[in-house]
């Protein structure tokens, strides 16, 4: 996996944002009026259903934002795959502040976690052929890299980032150019040499005229199995091929064998659920 | 529903950053290459699948953020009920912006009504019984009050937003401080006469105990339904009772019908899956 | 007192903006041009008037933010009782950043011990009555949970931390929604289960009419002592009674022996003096 | 008065911060559920004490953050002397976000124009002489400039602005370099050409040593009228003469006559009492 | 040129840093104390040297930060070729907004223009040939995407923008995998669909490995004009071939003529001089 | 110097935003792909050109940024004269960290440098007489405060750091007045204590009027060698002169040879081109 060890410094800002709106006006008021300011505890993070990991460093950045005294240690590193049971990671530090950041690194791991593990069912379910998946720009707003870190750490790909690292010619902008190739030609015209071109096309004849103008990907929007597949034939190697539009678990092992490149799908980060997560603390007593 | 209408003030940050990671290094290189400066276009928001609309105005704000001419007239307000095909509001302004807007605004419309929409489901499933399904602090990070927001447009309530605004002390609070009395005498030293304390109680016997030091709130974790049952009559008006632990649409009549206040939901907010909403240009011409 | 460890995390952007508004574009031009780099000092935060410490854990995070080599030991901990010439925490560092970060650390300081320290003497002044002294929302911009952490050093409570946190309907509202009854019904079927309801009422009529909606609690807006005794026994233990209203430490005691729950004072966060704490360098040396 | 017309966009993140400590999590659930969306309102600012108007900008700035449809209209500007009833403003916009808007409004105007009404005091104090009243750097954390303002529209003037705008060499400093020559040394070897020289001086010896540098201005340090006034006669027109220490609106006057240029005043800023101003509503009707 | 019409949007922050930073404590204290607050005027913007202009919306918005009441009306958009005199802008409003925003809106369009200007008289220089012009990462801390889109402005292109967009695979890289070919398949392994991998190269032989490798882009380092016209042949339509390393106006044409496809050069970003732009006021007069 | 130690603080927002904006979307792919996690490397900083250092804290702190672990040991402080080859810095740590941030720390390092090398130049032309340079408000958005230190370690000082430092009236200020008189004396009546007056004229007769308002200092604008020296003599120890408009290496010992005490130059910081200082990694062997 292409990890990004910057992760934590890029979402700094998101993190004390998490830890602030949970924070509020006045604290953690149960811990802080409950535990006595100098215990210590030790929790560890336990899966409570099969998964892959994500978001270990930005959960430990959130733990060590309320206490640099708290320490994490992993057992599992971000990509592994977990089962009911197995432990994550035991962290240990004074017990307020792991109370009060529980909530808020769990809520980033869980979210990217369950990211992970829809990517990964989904890689699973088309093993053997030559497709990646790859997710979009349908992201949670203010999470887009750490989720599609996530989706990398679940075994798939990213699509573009944003806006700015690929042009992307769709329906909408086919339709205002007044067609597919004044709109790739203006593109052209202006893309830098680092930047893909990649045209969205609904049919086959759409799918000739993109290739005539030597794109660099088509986009293969809700197209049938068999469309794909003489899609596939039609492209050859003249441009990577990327299948997109109502791909479910069931419905991606027959896309996949099409011969496609990509197969891009936005549920990986907009509709994933949390992977259940659970935090147990060791031996407490009172003191 | 109570609305917050001052969202936008509260979110201008969120937007922006969403704005900004979706823009990157170079802004968006095809709208910009393809479409005309000064074509304008109109678009229409309509449902795709049947649930409840959130988040109208923060999807507003980011298409104004991008172009300050862009003008958005809402068909169905944050709260209704749309089903396939339904327009929830028209958009208007110049094409390049709505196509530089478009995603982000999505992004932020459909996780909001995602978590509206889980939300109605989960409150029509127990409608005739004196429950409220309410959310909690599993939110994703950055977006508490959002989301809470769209909960009570799915017809929910709100639990706690933070650690501050009011005690919930829960098995951890318990082992620390040695008990419940020690905990909650402790709690009541401390809170202010605004604040409610809860109790979370694994059995009848801890109820009993909660009960006994005039708490306001127990949370029933992880009961049977027969348990709940019991702990209702027991309970009867001294403390607000409210049921959590693995809550489903098939589970929640049966909870709910032991009378019990309040149903916690966790996923309402952390796996909410993204209602479709898509975005429909009106007879787009190239000038 | 109600400790939150985590204020200096929570301001750490009021600190950094603090400093920055000093340090100006040049930053601290005379230590920088006298005092050599290497040189150390250590110095005594002592107290000059009596009164009561609050803000140390802030004062010492803006010393260490100009150095991290700054280290601070508190003799006397935010709460504490002191009179002039108590030493309450020696403060050892680089010379240099020490006088750079002496002003704004004292500001803070001072400040919050100045909110401290009114709310000490108020809340002398009531002992031996079931009242409690709670502050307002009359706070100073910017620095509000900071101003009521102060106040809880000062032996006193806190009523709203902000808009969000309880309803309390005063007379504007009540003449928007047409009455007492109107504007009670209105808040009760919106609010949550946490949120306490509250209503301010200037006459024994309108307080009857509220306890008969049942709300939680009655702020008795500037009656008099006599309208307050009456006040209280019409309410017995019906709800929280507030009174509120130009309290002075004069007409404080009077107020309290009423009966009434909390007196609630806005000139302890908007017009306390500040607390005279001087900086002592001990045995400044050439170097 | 000097006018600082950018203190809106100057501080506009101090009143977003104020407006979000107000808002928390769920934003004015009052208002919100009691009064009528499309309700308008029209209130008054009316002075409730004498004294001396400022931050009317800033507090206008904190309704229009809250709606740009809320318009104000000043009836006495910044700088004005007010007596009790006075019409300061009149405000007119939609009801909620007036009362939204109210407090977060009050607490910038209550604060600023009681540093203005306090600096009045002094300055009418000592009126008749030559000298005038300036503010300090002990001014609370985040509001600096903003209180500097006031301090001029209630007739004083500013010292330094920051550690960078001034050498201001104190006892410390002397210390720490070794005596009044070398740290005077010093500072001219580094000092800009804009920047003026000041030393603080206990006694008349002091003083001698400092005028024979040729320093800009001396800090007269807790010094008795009589030695105010030799320390006066020494000076001549050799350099600005400043004292400081226990100014009372008691002791001024004498001080003053002493002849001084400067008498500088850190309570203006870090202990004025807010200055009483309430904010009326005319004619509420419920709709 | 592709315009990025977002980055006002984009680099609001810095347009608000510089005004700040100008601004510091107290504001513009000379246009404040002479000129009446309710006086306009009228200024245009002209050009002093020949050039190439870049930035007018961003200096706009610098104008409008100040006042909203500031309007520009561009004679020359961005992109066009100006001689001294030439009128590149009007721009009317309140006369002391204009004064207090003038230098920070013309060390935008100097620096900007500078970019452009210099960007210009390097791709006249190499005009007949088949190579682009473009930047490096060696830019203004802060100001990456503005010099990228004066670059553009000037009519050059952009290398990578980040890290993040492209692979590019350095000597140091080389050495630390052991060579270009592990260095490559590490790569290869890990980019995404959308990526472009480029290896930089000091001698054919280094080249040869990298074709080999089919690779995107060769970055020929330091390369003379008779090994960059044998690179390039052999090369041929493998990979886009990239001069670089101290690249002078002088030297271009002949780099150039070797048939390369880019030439990259730091210091059109980097020490690019300032292009001189006066500001003239018209017709004032006092009031 | 005087140096200014607490540049990282006030430029940690800067420093962040550059590596924010090189690691863009997903950071930096190449060294995350190529290098192994645990490997380290040591690198210096070497200077290419003869030149003046500048800026070594604030590059420091952006490879501290990357990560905590690398360390930066200084052999050449800034204001130091370095010739091509002369080590600088011997940074070492992660060598995947150093990598990612040497591009943000150069840009840095190098534009200050420039800065710093530009001052000392025109320092050196000018030896010998008594005239000072000093720089302008002409600076890089964002870089003031680093630009101004950079000029001061070349040797050179600083003018007005901001609008609010010093009273500068112009011609502009001059013409709104009505005449210098009365914009000296609107200057006057308001400026304070520690303020200084500097008036631009453009003649000799300008500059009669000026000296008889008893102004601080004059800018002689744009005057000839000739003007200047008569300038000069007229005013005598009345007031500093400083002299301006389109100075150069060439031109600007003849100038200061007239007698003006400074010389300000807008170019130092708006066109200074980048010291070439190079990077390079020592004894890099894969793992």
């Amino acid at each position: 996996m292409t990890l990004n060890p910057l992760l934590p410094l890029m979402y700094e800002p998101l993190v004390r944002t998490a830890l602030l709106e949970d924070l509020g006006h006045a604290g953690d008021i149960t811990a802080d009026a409950i535990v006595p300011a100098d215990q210590r505890a030790t929790l560890v993070l336990r899966a409570r259903q099969p998964g892959v990991v994500a978001g270990l460093d930005i959960s430990a950045s959130a733990f060590q934002m309320v206490s640099p005294a708290i320490t994490l240690s992993a057992e599992r590193g971000d990509g592994s795959v977990v089962t009911p049971g197995d432990i994550i990671a035991t962290i240990d530090g004074p017990a307020r502040a792991l109370l009060t950041g529980e909530r808020t690194a769990l809520n980033f791991l869980c979210h990217l976690s369950g990211v992970a593990t829809a990517t990964a069912s989904l890689v699973t379910a088309i093993s053997g052929t030559r497709a990646h998946i790859v997710c979009t720009r349908k992201t949670t707003p203010g999470l887009r890299s750490l989720e599609k870190y996530a989706v990398r750490a679940g075994g798939g790909g990213n699509h573009r980032f944003g806006l700015d690292d690929a042009v992307l010619i769709k329906d909408n902008h086919i339709a205002l150019a007044g067609g597919i190739r004044p709109a790739v030609e203006r593109a052209k015209a202006r893309a830098g040499h680092l930047v893909k071109i990649e045209v969205e096309v609904d049919t086959l004849s759409q799918l000739e005229q993109a290739l005539a103008l030597r794109v660099d990907a088509v986009l293969l929007d809700n197209m049938t199995v068999d469309e794909l597949r003489k899609a596939v034939v039609m492209v050859g190697d003249r441009a990577i091929t990327e299948a997109s539009g109502r791909i479910t678990i069931a419905t991606a092992p027959a896309i996949a064998a099409t011969g496609v490149n990509l197969i891009s799908v936005g549920w990986l980060t907009h509709s994933a659920p949390a992977l259940d997560i659970g935090l147990d603390y060791l031996d407490l007593k009172p003191r």
